[in-house]
């Protein structure tokens, strides 16, 4: 397979497996995208653009963003605490419309690059609390970006691959892991430090610490306090 | 009828326009949304919050969008020159993917805000270059903003509403005179100077002047060279 791609890039570790996927399984020229969106830490930027280029993306962005003037999550909005425990429903840190917000914002630079894909390392399994995480809404994104776009209306249009959708955590890093990723190199705590050490307490931390052990390997992420 | 709106608001005369139908025809309580995207002239982030105040917006807020970063339009690339006659197809003024750039962040703040609307000024006429800017793309937004929310997800989904879509510049702006709109306090000029003074001779510019002849209504706008 040949062609481009604009892939959705955090610094996570869900995006920096779909960075693998595009360039080492599918072959593809990757294009990373970041959003400086009014994160509590910088670490998880600083992670994207070590992870684009030890993965091999062609180029990489970071989009400014100001999330943060709209307020209403906790991970923009400085005012509302991170959850150190589990709850029901939609979570607080959840960023309204976010997935929606960030494919925009490839779609609108894979028509730039003429680019055939969008990847984007969105997973309904984890995440379910997510309305932006399931399939249904990614197949209405697609239909929407047909009709939204230069290439759709030439009738080429962008197609969206959501890779790691229906997997698991642990499937996630075992696929990872085949494909030659180092998730040290990754953060995904949503309060992270200025180094990037995880909290080791909060949702996302529990979910990737799970994904570790579920998988059968060791968690080389970096804590600043013991975990829990 | 109550609720409340958020308000796409330019600084153009069809977001004006829209706004004037949220508040004076709608009865809505609205909330007008504007970006900074790297525009060549802040002229029309100034005719925006100008145009909220006096319409009586609830607030307003502009958000940073780096989307110079992305390239490929000539309003955000001043690399690209700004077209002066009138060209078939696609024009290079088209920002990738705007609209659903700024629709997805109208939806994201309606979630914030619990708004039950969405008003976007979107023409189907006088942009008929525009892929996003035809009613079969609003569609198919709406279709993804219910899957994509909270509010979609509990049953409520927020509505977007264009009730630009199908009318003529001139049909616009006699509906937005009927509702008090100051069309002098607007700026459409893509190269609008730094006191928002039009060129006079670009796209939007010859649309607009069209529309006021049209109209049969004395064009306000301010040039800084008489129009050619």
């Amino acid at each position: 397979m040949t062609g481009r791609a604009v892939v959705l890039l955090s610094g996570g570790m869900d995006s920096a497996t779909c960075l693998a996927l595009a360039v080492r399984r599918d072959g593809l020229e990757a294009w990373a995208l970041s959003f400086d969106y009014g994160q509590r830490h910088r670490a998880e930027l600083q992670a994207a653009a070590t992870v684009a280029a030890v993965l091999g993306a062609r180029g990489h962005r970071t989009l400014a963003l100001g999330l943060g003037a709209l307020g209403g999550s906790a991970l923009t909005d400085s005012t509302i605490p991170v959850p150190e425990a589990p709850a029901a429903g939609i979570p607080v840190t959840y960023v309204p419309a976010r997935n929606t917000v960030f494919l925009a914002l490839a779609l609108a630079w894979a028509e730039v690059l003429d680019a055939d894909f969008i990847y984007a390392g969105v997973n309904a399994v984890d995440y379910s609390g997510y309305p932006d995480c399931r399939p249904e809404y990614i197949g209405a994104f697609q239909a929407m970006a047909n009709l939204a776009t230069r290439r759709g209306v030439e009738g080429h249009p962008v197609s969206i691959r959501t890779p790691l959708i229906a997997l698991s955590k642990a499937a996630i890093i075992r696929e990872g892991l085949a494909l030659g990723v180092d998730y040290r190199l990754t953060v995904s705590c949503y309060q992270a430090d200025g180094a990037g050490a995880a909290c080791g307490r909060c949702d996302a931390c529990r979910l990737r610490r799970a994904g570790f052990e579920a998988a059968g390997v060791a968690d080389a992420t970096r804590y600043r306090i013991a975990p829990s």
